[in-house]
């Protein structure tokens, strides 16, 4: 698979950034939904905002006070028996690896954009800050789908109420008009259709299960964008492979004339993630017609390996030029990349399987 | 909260419902969804077969063969220590409580019909048998929502894959259209609400959350019924209390001069099971007006107390004549029970807090 990195990469990394909060430090720019929007390419970056903590011994949770509707911080001590603070993105209690209490970081989502595509001046706002109960921990990892003259953002809502798959509907990337929770919890990765299918919307969605089932890829199909149903499985994670772990969608997907071509993230169970190929059928995408064996690409380079959570490319979205994909990806948990890949390699890496 | 129970409690019991598969056992007939149809009563009953073990070392479970649709057994031993067979209702993976791989029998619905409300005779085949994918380890918990001409069955779909919601369409109790799986999983306890409130139909449903979150009620609208949306937390678990571990909705609500009236089960984290109720605002169902303190109902008597899974009392439906609810409810997953009860009762003890 030939990808070719850009020379400049990291493209914009948590330093181009300046924090929205006094007392904060940015520690990510990353895993960004893109738009091309007039003459400029956006990336709608997930900022993650990190409090400064002055002791060592004291891991500081930030999260939005209901009732007031500021930024908060809670302190918690490293040596409380109670807490695990093994996984840097968040507080488990201790004993339950599945479950979390609090993220160390609030993420938002703010814009990069850039008129060659390669060259990202930060917005000094965030477009979309957390405005609701459901993400009073954050909003992360954005997509957006341009269907006609509208862009829908699906992003993750975060709160201790449990974490909610959202929409946004905007045509000029500074107001919005909001569609809801679109999915019931728990859920992420929600990647919408750019068109409709036989008469409906489709999109993919990534529920995290329980009791019974794994953190595969669901496909949901909706008359108006706002409510999904005919839930579908649509891709599992695969045993002893790149993608045992987890898998998501990930760019929106791509129609080509082989079927509707989607890039998602899977990672083993240690978190290495990769990016792999679907290809599902044009006229009925609940129909997988092939995947690729190994990953079309992998954490290979230093910014790739190396961040606040390492091992990580993560695609969220990319700019189509005929044959040419321009993906941007987020690095480490922590920056945002560059590359292009010809979709016509993809799909021939699909056929070889 | 005067409650009168029928004096012929259980009015089912296993021994009333004749095993569908050579080799099984009946072990529960509970939970049952309600509907009044032409001069019957109907209760769509939960019936859970297992297969008759000869070998106490031996536990057995049921799946139905995706590629055969023929129902099949695997065999697990007792003294096996990679499984944990502490709960009698499924087989867990060792060191995992939160995960089961397979359940210990198959579920379905079946009718149980009634002209006087009392005396009950069942059916001798299923009304409706595991048909898809999504239903390999069987289908739960009915209930059934009258509109207009039309009865609308939600019900939860367990499989590897994950447990749905799903919802069918019947006007005669024969046959049926299959509405798809109406929600993402992991989720349960569906309850459709009788008609359109302000253009839209809405829903209870009760997602079971991994990371972050609590078994609570959520509540969902849709434009169709088969499509949901804009999905809300309504009601949550309260620390302490006879409903700390898990809510989820019971009756279909019932629409009142008051609001609309819910009666939902809750559940301490030892799994006793009472039912509560809770008013929601007649032309907005998503605000809440009150809730009862203290269970309306709890497992107080004997067949209430013991059985498969004990102390568990759990309304799924009932039929209102006047003032009057008569209310049929599982009792200890294994049995069903009935029960009159006044609705300005209850509506009065929601005053009082």
């Amino acid at each position: 698979m030939n990808i070719n990195r850009f020379e400049n990469n990291p493209l914009v990394t948590p330093s181009d950034v300046k924090p929205l909060h006094d007392g904060y430090e940015v520690i990510g720019a990353f895993n960004a939904g893109v738009a091309k929007y007039l003459d400029e390419t956006l990336l709608l970056m997930r900022v993650a905002e990190r409090p400064i903590s002055e002791d060592d011994n004291i891991i500081k949770a930030p999260y939005i006070d209901k009732n007031s509707g500021k930024l908060e911080i809670i302190e918690f001590r490293k040596d409380d028996p109670r807490y695990d603070y093994s996984d840097p993105r968040m507080i488990k209690p201790a004993g339950q690896p599945d479950r979390s209490i609090y993220l160390t970081s609030l993420s938002y989502i703010r814009i990069a954009r850039s008129k060659d595509g390669i060259n990202f001046t930060v917005d000094e706002e965030a477009f979309l800050y957390p405005f609701n109960d459901y993400q009073i921990f954050g909003v992360e990892d954005a997509r957006c789908t341009q269907i006609d003259d509208n862009y829908y953002i699906s992003y993750t809502s975060v709160s201790p109420m449990g974490i909610c798959d959202s929409i946004i509907k905007t045509s000029d990337f500074k107001t919005f008009e909001d569609l809801g929770n679109a999915f019931a919890p728990e859920n992420k990765d929600i990647l919408l259709f750019p068109e409709k299918i036989n008469g409906s919307y489709y999109a993919l969605h990534r529920p995290s299960l329980k009791s019974m089932g794994n953190y595969d890829i669901w496909i949901a199909s909706s008359p108006d964008l706002e409510c999904w149903g005919h839930h579908e499985h649509l891709l599992g994670i695969r045993e002893g492979m790149w993608d045992s772990g987890r898998i998501g969608g990930g760019l929106v997907p791509i129609k080509t004339e082989k079927g509707w071509l989607e890039l998602y993230h899977g990672a083993t169970p240690e978190n290495r993630y990769c990016m792999g190929a679907v290809l599902l059928d044009l006229d009925d995408p609940t129909k997988v017609i092939s995947r690729t064996k190994d990953p079309i690409m992998e954490p290979d380079f230093s910014y790739e390996q190396n961040g606040f959570f390492g091992d990580v490319v993560f695609g969220c979205g990319g700019i189509i030029s005929g044959d040419v994909l321009t993906m941007y990806y987020g690095v480490a948990d922590t920056s945002i990349a560059g590359c292009t890949l010809k979709i016509s390699d993809i799909l021939l890496k699909l056929e070889e399987g």
